[in-house]
């Protein structure tokens, strides 16, 4: 970490203009080589992804928390399943989700494909029992036999193919062209000079460290978080109530270390950390100083770094809504 | 009532090939001369209608529970609002309301534009305490500001124009080319023989003296149901504890009246009734024949009539995803 982040800034220092290290985000996102991107299978992955019959009560799709129209996600603390039931975690953003590393706050999924298992039979999720009675369900539906048919051949119908379909998807949910990617690729006017100087400031104190790339959530990919205890802050927002990766492996390594989440269309994702606490971007930028780099920030340095990152908000891609297979008889509870 | 269904079941009788009065869907809906519909009202309203932070918790939108990708509702005996709060009347689809003579399964909204107004502050549907608090929401955020402007001139958030756009989009879910559409306009294989002679059963039943004209709603506009008090159905669906239109009117003469629903796409939406409490579309055909009729149907009989309603689930139109207004800072409890 902290040779990583003394280049950067070092770098920086050196009086550079243009950002370090800086790249545009790119408009496709790689695949693993046993789920290639294909037309069928995007198709399908829309379908399923915003099919709300994947849950237990007909009422929640992972569109539902995870928001397609929006900013890819509900602009909660806590997002609602089945029965009205509250999670613990903030939804993070679908949108760029490809370029992450690891998926979920604690980065326990390795992948895309992993990862669109999970909510479906979490209980306080989307409440199916199982993935089985998942595949009972599309099963049932002739629309989803063709487009499974079509994605990947006859009676495919699956856990697997269903959870790559929804990755595939995933995968096309990029918001390329933002102003700061107009301002890497060359037009140095696609930023205001405010922005420039945040941009400039996060540099010098080491957000980069954790913060570069493209998808600004590299080069690492855990960092523990609060990095600096601060009973104040700790009181106010509960911080460490949930131990993050230490939740899933049980290690006093993992404690508070968490997936290194995207910069990208930040201002649109408030509320803000693992447990949506922190409901202002101004805030958010204040504490990461704080408790990640033990600075304490002024008002204007604040206002210079959150309109930087309002330079990261992309473009959203036109969608075609999808129309889900239907069938007769269909009922829920 | 008996003066329209004789003269259909006598026409009926008199030996046609073809539905009695068969209309096909129109593709166009009819607009109130206070409300033309213009295709940036239709773009806003279908913004609105999908954006879910038109509820308190920021959860539901009209679009869950009246769902555009699939049957225009929920397949649900009672939709979920607000935290988790189940309503007690099943979701009427919104694919065709257009051609609704009143809204609402007790037709207490005369417009499509009032009907939208209701479940934006239901205490136990989207929550919202006012509509002067919706209207505060969207007047915060610019992608809002700009597309009333559009479509009614600068300055014009309201409840007034909201709900207008909102009902300018709902007069284009319209689903027209059904198998039954494609027989009326002389395709005679569009339907099966035994969808034919379920048109013709229910003809001479005289299901159409209550559901004729083009969206199967009319002539009329509201109906007792049920007609026939029965205690064995009573007991095991309760449809009389719902009064109605007298819940609103407190009339007596209004117990048990409702508005009479469209055949559309009815294969689509079980569960059925206003209380949804029958799961399967053959035990509505039984039940309606029992209870408003007086009628046993066969088996058969059943089947017939049921594969004809299959014929009436129509095509429904490509929709572009709308992209929601963004903001910074938004976040819900």
């Amino acid at each position: 970490m902290f040779k990583i982040r003394s280049l950067v800034t070092a770098l920086a220092l050196a009086g550079s203009t243009s950002v370090v290290m800086a790249q545009a985000l790119p408009t496709k996102a790689p695949a693993p080589a046993d789920n290639p991107t294909t037309a069928a299978k995007v198709a399908l992955g829309q379908m399923l992804y915003h099919d709300p019959r994947l849950s237990s009560s007909g009422t929640v799709s992972c569109a539902s928390c995870h928001n397609t129209m929006l900013g890819g996600e509900d602009n909660r603390a806590g997002s609602v399943g089945v029965g009205g039931q509250v999670g613990g975690r903030s939804a993070p953003t679908v949108w760029n989700a490809a370029f992450n590393k690891v998926q979920f706050w604690d980065g326990r999924a390795a992948s895309l494909e992993e990862q669109a298992a999970g909510p479906v039979t979490n209980p306080i999720e989307m409440g199916m029992k199982s993935w089985d009675d998942v595949v009972v369900r599309l099963k049932a539906l002739e629309g989803y036999q063709k487009a499974f048919a079509k994605a990947f051949g006859k009676n495919s119908i699956s856990k697997d193919t269903a959870t790559k379909a929804i990755a595939a998807y995933e995968r096309t949910l990029i918001t390329p062209n933002s102003d700061y990617d107009k301002y890497v690729k060359g037009s140095k006017s696609a930023m205001t000079e405010q922005q420039v100087r945040g941009m400039k400031k996060a540099v010098e104190l080491g957000c980069v460290g954790c913060h570069s790339g493209p998808a600004f959530n590299g080069p690492g990919t855990f960092q523990k978080f609060p990095v600096i205890s601060n009973g104040y802050f700790e009181a106010q927002y509960d911080f460490k109530k949930d131990k993050g990766l230490a939740e899933v492996t049980g290690k006093k390594a993992d404690e508070h270390m968490w997936k290194v989440p995207t910069l990208r269309n930040i201002a649109l994702t408030a509320p803000y950390f693992h447990n949506g606490r922190v409901k202002s971007l101004d805030e958010a930028v204040k504490l990461m100083a704080k408790l990640q780099l033990g600075k304490d920030l002024s008002k204007a340095e604040i206002a210079d770094i959150v309109a930087f990152l309002g330079a990261l908000t992309g473009e959203f891609p036109k969608q075609t809504m999808p129309v889900l297979p239907v069938s007769s008889g269909t009922t829920f509870n």
